[in-house]
């Protein structure tokens, strides 16, 4: 019996952005492995196992997965967004660096909607030039890395797209990120705040970086800085094609 | 009578990428307007009027599409990939910005799967990490502002992914940029090339840059390049979610 490992992106949030090969897999899916609240946007169904776990136990989801898969089950990883950025298509590989019996496995990775790509379609077009894209939890690494990268990242006048950008556990670290990018990109240049993008709960805000508070953002909120040109226009945000 | 403009993206060129809100839009709209290649994906069908153009008139297609909306069309321009990354989303707005009349406009950009995200899930996960994506066409800036980025981003240890590597009005830029990486990556660093991914021409390879020649990109191609920690795992490439 062959087993196989999916690690699929579900987007933001709203169905209406999950692609038809997603989709797809999930029907032939025996078992869905997952974040709570990731697993919890798959509908139980006869024949489907939903196995919800807790975050920050990636390498145990993993291993799990690929156990499964190994004993002949269909298994599909839900990860939000996009598996490749900031998800669960990493955690895998990691754990198939370790386990050699398992490079034989049928295993996929589907791409999904990433947050940072349906927020600037949301605000505009804040990324429509070239543009970084960071991870600002510090549980993975140390704070002197994340502060290099932003101001490489701000001389080099990328825009920037922010993951995790603030949590009760680490409050300061979004904090010292806004004083880094004042003293680098200076107060005007716009920064959009966009919560829960494609859910009922979504909020977009874009203001001047010396109007931008920490509170803006919490772990729903992907956060994107505009590059030196990126204006206002009507409504929207955007970033020019042309450098400077 | 209201018109209506949506400027989608169409994934990387498999129908099954394609999200439902972009299918749902397309079987609305009375207008298709896009570059011939992303125009000749959509289906004819009676009462839709389809406007392919040629490239580099990205700001005349956008105008047009404006105007039409205006006129009470719903008018879809259709991008490859995200239509907010290095797509037709940012010229739109740029018109915009010189016509005011327009700004009351129906406007909405349905984001995509773009082709770095979806290049980087066929070859495993080389964007698991911090990255950056540049577009190393030089039509809209000069290449000292590409070398500029290049080093930066290498000194921050981004990933990166390049969208435009080479064409034939420009045989140079992607060979200087190999030599960049060298200079600042070493030899050892796995750079993947990701060709026209979902599609029957689909072929992906992965080398140390030591190896890496610049006829093994072309405009179809999307340029992935690891940062210092990027690995092979079995028939994978991954980045660890830990930095360095």
């Amino acid at each position: 019996m062959t087993g196989s490992l999916v690690i699929a992106g579900l987007g933001p949030g709203a169905d209406r952005m999950v692609t038809p090969e997603v989709t797809a897999a999930l029907a032939l899916a025996t078992d869905v492995v997952g974040y709570i609240p990731y697993v919890a946007r798959i509908a139980p169904r006869s024949g489907l196992t939903l196995h919800p776990s807790d975050n920050r136990v990636e390498m145990d989801r993993a291993r799990a997965a690929l156990a499964m898969a190994a004993a002949g089950q269909h298994v599909v990883i839900v990860s939000s967004g996009d598996p490749g950025v900031f998800a669960m298509a990493s955690a895998v590989f990691e754990a198939l660096e370790g386990a050699p019996a398992w490079h034989a496995l049928d295993i996929r990775v589907l791409p999904g909607i990433t947050a940072m790509l349906a927020a600037a379609a949301r605000a505009g077009a804040p990324l429509g030039h070239d543009f970084c894209c960071i991870n600002l939890s510090d549980n993975l690494k140390p704070w002197e890395v994340i502060e290099t990268r932003l101001r490489h990242a701000a001389r080099a006048d990328f825009a920037m797209a922010f993951y995790n950008p603030r949590s009760a556990s680490r409050p300061d670290t979004f904090a010292q990120t806004l004083a880094v990018l004042r003293a680098e990109c200076g107060p005007d240049r716009l920064i959009t705040f966009a919560r829960a993008v494609s859910t009922a709960d979504e909020a977009i805000t874009t203001v001047p970086l010396r109007d931008a508070t920490p509170e803006m953002a919490d772990m729903r909120t992907v956060v994107i800085v505009g590059n030196s040109a990126t204006r206002r226009v009507g409504r929207w945000i955007y970033t020019p094609r042309r450098a400077g």
